[in-house]
């Protein structure tokens, strides 16, 4: 596996992205992913119960369809809370996309990510939009990549290479996420794109697996986004032997899992406000899901996110949170190790003595920064 | 009933602080609650699992006695995480403080608040216990409301006054808590003091309600403590008619309801940074524990308390919120209702349409003030 760290759109992929006027700063706000050919599409959601409009519309697409085409993205407006109508404008924007391209609208997919609560300006997508796919390109991910961020500072983007048989396989993935990320399926938005060749089986459980230890095991500030996707497009360009099982099944994990937790760790190091990038290991659990929910108690605790923002060694606090997390531990069972808290990155290991299972979260430290950023955000 | 905005203890009840050196600033740090009478106790502790050692030998001491002379608390460290040692500091305490006082040690409750993981400086203790014990009095409660304070900026002190029959029932208590409250059990350090004649099933039934409502409703950061307590003493000394169930038990447990939700009002508004003091009511819930679970969720989210610090009327939070806290709701019967944000209280009514229930829980918002308190804390 060869792994690069910037967007190379697989075979057959190609994206854009333009300022249509959603972010009041002029910076790019749509963006647009296109495959030449039909695509097969995994997509993992958010389970928050306030599911953004363009996500009921996406989900609706996905069944019973192995055809996709493409996704358009908006940043700026999350299209959330805004009940009918939002479904409606997300709807009119797959419609009136669809028909520049020629293709169906419920082959494309559909998200949006920024404020909640706010009807989108549709108006301002509709009449992008000519412009959005008549600038369609490989090089066009460099925008996109772009056009997707919030409060992001930098752009997330990986890409590995393997062989197939004799065949190269590309998997390039793009994500956007700062703050409102927690655990819980996917907790920003990430765009994998695969010219694979493979079957939807292997498909649904690579990217199961590959979300399940990146995207799902990081957090910022614990609080679930309405917005959270992970959508995966393979279009089987590379014109590889069909992955189901097997070696090859592994290999495609193994690529895909390494480009989840790669966007996962850019996300957490670019948090909102964050100074220090926290890794966080439970060692000795019962099982992974035990040791999984307590290193997620000590990386949403504000206690000791602000102690290691000071740099200040109070691991009593990591004792009470583990206390309080619901695993069980006993006092005397429990061994906290921690490397020097004046560096930016922080391995924090927790050895709780009840079985052999461990579990590694990433997250970072809460600052004066986060909180300038979300009293301001509007 | 009478409300006295200031402690005022019943019959037969003396309290003192000293500076024992644990503070580094030379503040009051050790505190006695003391009745010339013998009392019932009513305890309810923090249900984290890393329990601290004061807390296990209160436990110990709480089993079959029905005797408590006491109440001795340090503040500065928490005794916590100390293992053996951490017991065997705080047995000698009331061991020694028995002798002094010509009582048996098990009939001293022993609670401790501060740093966590720090070895107790039992020495300073027990140095200082002659001078605590000669020095109480009744108005030493005002210095002892003092010694329980860590980051706390005022003392948190109330009393209520009822007739049982034609007998006067007093009723007071004292709290601390700024930070790491979160409610799970009770949620900081209270001592309720009163004369009142009560059989031991009324008591812990009027606490335990009075809990609920009130310290078990309060969230400052969602980090729950491995000290917190609420203790209550009866010792009888009012003579009224022995309370037990019917109307006389309503009179007690509405006047403890109201020590216990003014005490923890009082640490939301001292809340570790905190410029707002807000409530939120969840109404028409399908029951109490889902429109709480709901109101707490919103309370603990970082991103709606850094939106009211920033008096950011960002709505898409709070529904964000409800929509990830695990609670039955649909999108469409989600109705949010706020007071104006730039105002010190703030109110937030949130209705689901779910039922008849309401539940309102009561929190603070999140600053740079908190940020710098426990980056700094130690």
């Amino acid at each position: 596996m060869k792994i690069y760290k910037k967007a190379i759109l697989p075979k057959y992929f190609m994206a854009n992205a333009v300022a249509c006027g959603i972010k009041k700063s002029g910076k790019l706000d749509l963006a647009l992913f296109y495959s030449g050919r039909p695509s097969k599409a995994s997509c993992l959601f958010t389970t928050n119960k306030i599911l953004a409009a363009p996500i009921k519309v996406s989900k609706k697409y996905l069944k019973n369809n192995g055809n996709f085409k493409g996704i358009i993205v908006n940043s700026g407006n999350a299209n959330c809370f805004t009940g009918k109508l939002g479904e409606f404008d997300a709807q009119e924007t797959t419609q009136n996309l669809a028909g520049i391209l020629g293709i169906n609208p419920q082959d494309i997919l559909v998200n949006s990510t920024g404020i909640i609560g706010k009807r989108l300006p549709v108006k301002k997508i509709l009449n992008a939009l000519p412009k959005l796919a008549a600038g369609l390109s490989k090089k066009g991910v460099h925008r996109a990549k772009k056009a997707i961020m919030t409060t992001d500072t930098f752009a997330k983007e990986i890409t590995a290479k393997i062989n197939i048989g004799n065949k190269a396989v590309t998997i390039c993935g793009i994500a956007k996420g700062a703050g409102m990320v927690a655990p819980d399926m996917a907790t920003m938005l990430a765009f994998i794109f695969t010219d694979a060749n493979i079957t939807q089986r292997a498909l649904d459980t690579a990217l199961r697996a590959g979300v399940n230890n990146s995207f799902n095991c990081i957090t910022v500030d614990g609080c679930m986004s309405t917005n959270d996707s992970v959508m995966l497009l393979a279009n089987g360009a590379a014109c590889n032997i069909t992955i189901d099982s097997g070696k090859n099944f592994g290999l495609f994990l193994n690529a895909l899992n390494t480009v989840c937790l790669e966007l996962a760790k850019m996300t957490v190091k670019d948090a909102e406000g964050g100074t220090k990038f926290i890794q966080i290991c439970v060692d000795k659990a019962k099982n992974f899901t035990q040791a999984k929910k307590a290193a997620l108690y000590i990386a949403n605790s504000n206690l000791f996110k602000t102690a290691i923002y000071g740099e200040n060694p109070n691991f009593g606090r990591i004792a009470a949170a583990v206390g309080a997390s619901g695993v069980d531990v006993r006092e005397e069972d429990l061994k906290i190790k921690a490397s020097p808290l004046n560096k930016k990155d922080i391995y924090i290991c927790v050895s709780i003595n009840r079985g052999k299972s461990c579990a590694t979260v990433y997250t970072s430290d809460l600052t004066p920064g986060y909180i300038k950023i979300n009293a301001d955000y509007n």
